[in-house]
């Protein structure tokens, strides 16, 4: 059986950020390129080049089906309606644009391109299946009771982490771990056992299958990729540059209003964040995530921009979705208390802890219209872009962050 | 399905011992009697009558097969045709005694009243029972969740015994958990994979069906039963009583000579059998088992006790079976060292190991040809009798001891 076996297998973000996407920006050329951050790792040793096609080729034959369209068409969580006629109308004609796949020094280079509204869904089933083949290629070596024993530990920590949790009530969370779980199996018992011993916690999980097969919450908004996106559109000057990131809070809050506000602060630098974004949109807006950096120090820095644009911050949702562990969610749940509402977008470590390192893979929009993308963030070993790109970039934000922490997501 | 589904879910001993009875004792009338050694614990609050009594019936309507009287038959392990037609054909055609169960102050009684050739098969199926029973009890208000941690633990609690006898490679040692096994799919679960993890190490198992199963070497050889019942059947005076106890050696030694002749060293007492044991005896025996009291101690005196009768220890094999836990056998081994052959039964811990407190059932002979019948063993925590025949027998047996531990298992 083929890894990914339809293509909402993904998260629901994806389908956020196509309708706008298809809607505003529809004939964009773009080019996707998957990264490892995880250094000492040559994958082309640990992934078999034929398996590796075999996958991607099952998924480039892949079509949305109509269950799934009369699906993300009864979607009323976020607004009735949510999904329009036209978009799912794209879905369901569309055909992924073709993979480029080479192998080099051990490693792989793959990358995508196409127009961005048909190349975007390619992120998530690249990740799930490099994610798979990595894992598997670790467990082909042991023994049956070897395996039985790394599930048992997975069970292990997870048990752990429901024992915790169980203890705060007050700490709700969702799965975000689609593009690094250990295996889609092993995704799969993690949500079911979680809908069943956290009802009240477990708020949902990105992975719209899952959402779908279990009667979940799907969750998502847009990532970091739109910022991208909009930065090669809007790049006639620096002005623009700078225009381009609320642009995207612009064309957001005009297709889905309140009810899926809640957008990334991390892209160009918070600091730049907390100044562009206007009082009147933090007044509107739902909330906001953290996705790198301190999230302590992001905690203050989010409490007291609401309290200078006039706004109490009890009212607004903070979402933290940076590399979380159980222990840095009960500190940061501890530090926020009751100053803002908060959950969790929990990762890797809640869909690929059972024992094994897990890598820190990723799939970016590295070009947009023609020009290299940028991404800076709160974390310089999470920033994007030709060296050039991310210099001039930094100029045109004002970013002076210098914190550089290895991904250990 | 019930829960012994087969008479050769059984201890190999109840062969070894059964031939000795029916061709030695065909017809004296004997009690067996269940016994729960576990404080505290009221086995009626746990285990529902009308389960227990369905199980009971499945087993007094089992018969052998003729596939289970081809492997005894083949059994050559021990000598060629250890097992003759005459015994195998009353196997053959063997029903059980029935049983009497009932119920007062929360707790069983469960007694089996018959011809000791007979009865002598219900002690196996009777634990296996109670054990299974229990256990589901304790399983039975867990989530779906929760039963998998339990597992999960079991599976990890075993992975950490095989990883610490990897790096003792001259441990050798056979399970002997059928009696107290979590469950039949929980023992067959851990013999398979310490026949594939542990090959050189892990030499077979008490548990005949299991044995077959999976091609492994049957392991057994006699019990405190014969000595108990043989002290019923040689009772005319004190004289009579202390020589029942050698007469066990011989009768075992005239059925099967070399090949199974290792033997309990506990009954009335290590001290007494080292007295009572010939040098002839000792020459011949290929071993000794320590089943109660300190196995260190016991090894002092048994190695103590090879060198006066001027036998080599080193030509003999010393078996542990107390209550052991992965930290005793490495203490005992590094103790024995090259002192002698040495090797382990392994029960309760080895197949009852998953985060429940195991319980310490017995089902015991405790009459024999009309009169009570005693044990005393080196720890008095595990001696069985009335107080009279206690007294008595420890004055005719020369008893001193005074240990008295609580039986963890």
């Amino acid at each position: 059986m083929p890894i990914v076996q339809s293509l909402f297998d993904t998260d629901f973000y994806k389908f956020t950020m196509g309708q706008v996407i298809f809607k505003e920006y529809p004939d964009v050329p773009v080019k996707f390129v998957f990264k490892n951050r995880t250094k000492g790792i040559r994958l082309a040793e640990h992934i078999n080049e034929e398996e590796l096609r075999r996958e991607l080729d099952n998924v480039y034959s892949l079509r949305f089906n109509k269950t799934e369209l009369h699906y993300l068409r009864g979607t009323n969580e976020y607004g009735s309606r949510m999904f329009s006629e036209p978009y799912l109308e794209f879905l369901g004609n569309l055909q992924l644009p073709p993979y480029e796949l080479k192998k080099h020094n051990g490693n792989y280079s793959l990358e995508f391109f196409g127009l961005w509204s048909e190349a975007t869904y390619w992120e998530i089933p690249a990740l799930e299946i490099f994610s798979e083949l990595y894992n598997r290629g670790l467990m082909e070596p042991l023994s049956e009771f070897e395996r039985d024993a790394i599930y048992a530990t997975g069970t292990l920590r997870l048990a752990k982490k429901i024992k915790i949790l169980r203890q705060k009530r007050d700490i709700t969370f969702c799965d975000f771990g689609t593009r690094r779980r250990f295996s889609k199996k092993w995704q799969d018992y993690v949500i079911k056992t979680l809908a069943k011993e956290l009802p009240n916690q477990f708020l949902g999980t990105s992975n719209t299958y899952l959402a779908m097969k279990y009667g979940l919450l799907p969750m998502g908004t847009s990532a970091h990729e739109m910022y991208m996106g909009l930065s090669g559109i809007m790049r006639d000057s620096d002005e623009e540059i700078r225009a381009s990131h609320n642009k995207v809070l612009q064309d957001w809050w005009k297709q889905y209003g309140w009810g899926l506000s809640i957008t990334l602060t991390d892209h160009y630098g918070s600091d730049f964040f907390f100044q562009d974004m206007t009082p009147k949109q933090a007044r509107k807006w739902k909330g906001l995530r953290q996705d790198s950096g301190d999230p302590i120090e992001w905690a203050k820095k989010a409490l007291a921009f609401y309290k200078r644009c006039g706004v109490n911050p009890k009212e607004k949702l903070l979402i933290f979705s940076d590399g979380l562990e159980i222990e840095s969610i009960i500190d940061i749940a501890n530090y926020v208390g009751n100053a803002a509402k908060k959950t969790f977008g929990w990762g890797t470590n809640l869909t690929n802890d059972l024992g094994f390192k897990a890598l820190s893979l990723i799939v970016k929009l590295m070009q947009s219209n023609g020009y290299g993308t940028v991404k800076l963030s709160d974390n310089l070993a999470k920033a994007l872009g030709t060296p050039e790109d991310v210099k001039r970039f930094k100029r045109i934000f004002g970013y002076t962050g210098s914190m550089y922490k290895e991904c250990k997501y």
